[in-house]
């Protein structure tokens, strides 16, 4: 670990002037002229040691408790990542090459697939993936040898070396991230031993989060909803078969989650409508599903109306709520089939907010303690729908851009679409989304920076003063997903 | 007012050099680098002490005509101002703590809710509404101290002692804004005598116009539709009860907005879709809505066969033709059943003008003497629609970016989508569209700094020569507003 | 030709410091500071004088082949290009006193057409047009007086003068070009003997490469589809009464394309669905067709079909697959009757891809060996829908920023869109899509610039290398055009 930290810090103070540097350059993503750039660093030095929060990701709980090692360099950095493998996949490369799929890679197949990646290294140049690939090696592994075509092979057999190390365990590596909060996303009916364990009884510095993910609990046209429900309501201890015994499970299941440490609930439906139904229609369609004879049209009903019941619930118990809609999961069914879900074949579907919210905020929308984040993968709503939504209600907020927006370039955009309508302060400060334990930090760090090299052209164009543009990072680093996501009670609120 | 006019004019020379300066930057808003920042000064002082001309607006037409004065600075700048009442409301702020909706605010109420505006400053970081205010703070009441949580107060009790001066009369700072030309919006029954009494009888530098909106007049499944029509043919003197004399009432109310100094009809459906009718078809459904009996169908089809009778009456009477559509009204209908209409409950809607204008621009758009002007607020339609349509229709012109999109970085995005294939002939001018009278000169003042800092750019690039670029910052401030609203005729045919 | 080469290249080495220096800068378009402007610089020299590679353009073949001769400056800068007549259209100038849809335009009609242009030259500042007209005038004609109101008729007649020269034939001027390989876009029934002719015949050093384009055969909803289809079946030497003889038919002809010379077929439908229908099915409706009796809606199914259907020959032979969606054709229908087609009465449609291409991707898109490349006129689908396509499937590309967007502006929000999550690799490489033969090379050295300050911008931020940007820059200048239309086979393949 020292040497990590010394390649890690010895960037600081001298700059420019040593000629061509070994290793990542201490301004990059930084804006590339005068006055922005002192501003930014000054902005982006002032959060940059700040601890991570990080209220969306999916990395397995397990990774946190314990100390497991990663089988290799492409078990680390390729086959779970799908950000990764989607695009050596672009470039010609099957996913089965790639352990896409697979149980386990022999350690030849290991190898090859990182050599492949480094021999179209060039198709990543440009994309955030590269960045943050370029930036965990260095900042994880203390590797300043450019990434490659011709180091690819090297530096997968320096890496090869390091995983067994006990500093390089998952456990290991998370400690030194400098985390202090981290969700998981998890199933309803999770007994969260293992986040229990964490937050209770080992002596970590960050908290886990579970967070409460209902979605096929939600989808009445699923072959396999009646179980689902049912098997809900033998989590919950609570009889499934009405719709209000439906609702008391939920509740008990939500306040199960917040009990160890939830502070969210996240639905990611491809269509994010909510309406409510008369109490009648309600229990009558819930009948139809639960005997599994529901018609399309009434699962669509029933399941907005279930939608709108945790928007309903959140009222209550004051989970956040959030939603992650239009996305086309499983776009290629043969891809689906050989790969399973997550390898690649998602791709965003156009949004529609204003409209399909509109039921729920005009119930919930001017209740200031309850918190609602909208995230998106279709940026045209950005300016459109989200920004003058979050701009009117209290309840609403704008999620940071997500999957295939979270690179620099569109965060960029995101804050110059956003910010001027909805301010700030309706944001919902960064989530990093990953699979991928290693790119957290770097995830955050650069978003850091390109926070810092926005704010600073505020300051450069005279709009705000330097004290506010401190201010500004500070709350986009620490307050706003403290406040957003109401992590401070969460310390407290811990189950014992 | 002296003071006034040496604060605002104190900033030119001296510059940087001088430390931490008091008040806002000579150079703010302009680009942050150079060459563009040179350039960007040069074109910006060329017309920054130009009159200006503002041809849609909502402040009162007695404002301009006598000499009101602001109970508080609340009811200046907060009250009226949902751009301003919106985000604080989406801070938490309940409207009732603003004054919206009420009749008067004690003095008390009115005070905390400027400090309350104080204290959430920072919410407003980035936000055009925060740079209207800093400006106005100065540019108007010379007041140079940064406003925020520690300094409401004292500025509120600043701005009260002001504001009963004879100089801060709501005609009073009107006359000191250098106004040439300013709008009203009007219902097509006024009998516009304060317009007449400022245009005719009143020696005052500006003209107030008055522009007809007749949008209740055109929607035949309003409930109270049949007694529009009747209202409007009692103000025409013409019996309204058939389709032709409501379109004879229409030309009559029309040609008398016209002689009273309308350069305009404006136009806020929700969906601007136009489509001409047989006839027989249309004088059907007339008499049906006239009778309160039209089916919702058919009251979409007469809603756009009148709006199209609105582009045939402009072939006539040369009013220029202004739609403001997709925008949901009183998207919050609590909101709106508390606050009113205007309270911040409404947000934009997906825009489609390609399909919807195509009837009337292929009857008309190649008309040069007729002058058809777009707005939006969702700006895909900039680069997708309204360019491709402006660039070749020589009746349709690109409204300047309105609401949601008034600030900075949308009217930087606009220029970069529009003009490329539109050209800078085929904009509208800027239009301030503002209900708080201290924001117009600042919204003008910002808009000609941005639109400096687009045209530097072009300069930069070595794209345009500098004399080009003079010429395209005047076109912008005062040949284009003169030209598209032809205000040049107006002067002179105002009714004597 | 002396002249042109001189004064083209004269402008090297001084620079700046020259004063006011005749011409156009040699750094116009590159970025406008440091770092990004040296970089760029650069770059830009490294692939400045490569040829050009041009596989989608709409210049008649036989420019290319013989020593035509334009009428006049008029003929050769105005009436052929729609980009320019549009604008000059919009300013109210009517298309007929351009010459657009005339035989032959008088001298005295087309110099006043010129010197109209002149005059409204102010409306192109900050266009693409206005750059190109200008970079060629002092490429290919060696002027750099700047073109203007009071110049244009002095600079119409240095042209004049000019255009009967020998060296300002059509075919003088390709080869100036430094062209390796340019395509036409043609009929399926056309015999391509001018493209043998070149390819084979003539010493020429370009190749000109004919492009499938069977659009009007495959609308089986046009009245005229029966006889398009016994027109293919007649060149085929097939019996197109069969939907398989109409298979077969399409196969020969796509394979005598390819023969001589093609690399892809190219598809402008209005919708780009692809779907496949059963044997049964489609046999029926195609039979139903060729007897003039389908229904509209299943004309649309019928055509759908069509178009999987030459996707599927290209999995057999190999041509790439090229589609320019979303196009209102003749919006106008007057100016359509009057003028014709292509007389700038199109405009740009919403476009959507994701569900569109969704039974094609999933069938083929798989496949490395088959080049699928989606061109779009709204620029909302680019991170939303092509990027995440393009970053998935190996079969499919981004087609260049095309029309309504091949500005440089367009082109700069395009790569910042794209790149992120498909990378440099799965982009076309640039296309200009031309029906002026004098913007080829000011449209091909546009593109460079833009690029070069794109990529500069990626080094300055310090996300690539020097070496990695200058591989960037050759792959978007040759690599990618060469791979994506597989133009490397092509040389050997040409039929001798």
């Amino acid at each position: 670990m020292d040497m990590i930290t010394s390649t890690s810090e010895t960037r600081g103070g001298e700059g420019k002037s040593e000629g061509k540097r070994e290793g990542l350059d201490p301004d990059r993503l930084l804006p590339t002229s005068e006055p922005e750039l002192s501003i930014a660093r000054e902005l982006y030095e002032s959060v940059k040691d700040d601890p991570i929060i990080s209220p969306h990701a999916h990395v397995p709980v397990e990774w946190y408790a314990q100390d497991r090692h990663f089988a290799s360099p492409t078990e680390l950095f390729i086959t779970p990542d799908h950000y990764v493998t989607r695009l050596l996949h672009a470039c010609g490369i099957p996913l089965s090459a790639l352990g896409v799929g697979q149980k386990h890679l022999t350690s030849e197949q290991a190898r090859n697939a990182f050599v492949l990646m480094g021999k179209h290294w060039i198709a990543f140049a440009g994309t955030p993936m590269r960045y943050w690939f370029e930036d965990s090696l260095q900042r994880v592994f203390g590797i300043t040898t450019p990434f490659g075509p011709k180091t690819a092979g090297k530096i997968y057999d320096q890496l090869s070396e390091m995983l067994p190390l006990p500093e390089y365990s998952t456990r290991a590596l998370a400690l030194r991230f400098n985390m202090a909060a981290v969700s998981t996303t998890d199933d309803p009916v999770e007994n969260l031993d293992a986040h229990d364990q964490i937050n209770r009884d080992l002596k970590l510095p960050y908290i886990v989060m579970p967070a409460f993910r209902p979605d096929s609990y939600l989808e009445p046209a699923r072959a396999d909803w009646p179980d689902r429900a049912r098997a809900l309501g033998a989590a919950a201890g609570v009889d499934t078969s009405t719709y209000d015994g439906f609702c008391e499970a939920m509740r008990v299941r939500r306040r199960y989650f917040k009990e160890h440490g939830a502070v969210l609930s996240d639905h990611s439906h491809f269509d994010i409508a909510m309406q409510h139904l008369s109490e009648k229609k309600v229990r009558e369609l819930y009948a139809q599903a639960y005997r599994g004879i529901i018609s399309s049209g009434d699962a669509v009903l029933l399941r907005r109306h279930l939608l709108f019941d945790q928007a309903t619930f959140a009222q209550e118990d004051h989970l956040t709520m959030t939603v992650h809609p239009s996305v086309y999961r499983d776009y290629d069914p043969r891809i689906r089939a050989i790969y399973g879900h997550d390898a690649g074949g998602d791709v965003p579907a156009r949004a529609d907010f204003t409209r399909a919210l509109k039921p729920m905020l005009n119930a919930y929308g001017n209740n200031p303690d309850f918190h609602f984040v909208a995230f998106t993968i279709d940026e045209t709503v950005f300016s459109r729908e989200l920004a003058p939504l979050a701009g009117f209600y209290p309840a609403m907020y704008i999620g940071a851009p997500w999957w295939f927006l979270d690179g620099p370039e569109s965060i960029d955009r995101y804050f110059h679409a956003v910010v001027p309508y909805a301010g700030f302060t309706k944001l919902s400060g960064f989530i990093d989304d990953t699979r991928a334990l290693c790119s957290i930090p770097s995830r955050h760090d650069m978003n850091r920076r390109v926070t810092a090299g926005y704010i600073a052209g505020l300051v450069a164009q005279h709009r705000i003063s330097m004290e506010d543009a401190l201010e500004l990072i500070k709350f986009e680093v620490d307050t706003l997903p403290r406040h957003v996501f109401k992590i401070s009670h969460l310390k407290k609120d811990i189950k014992k």
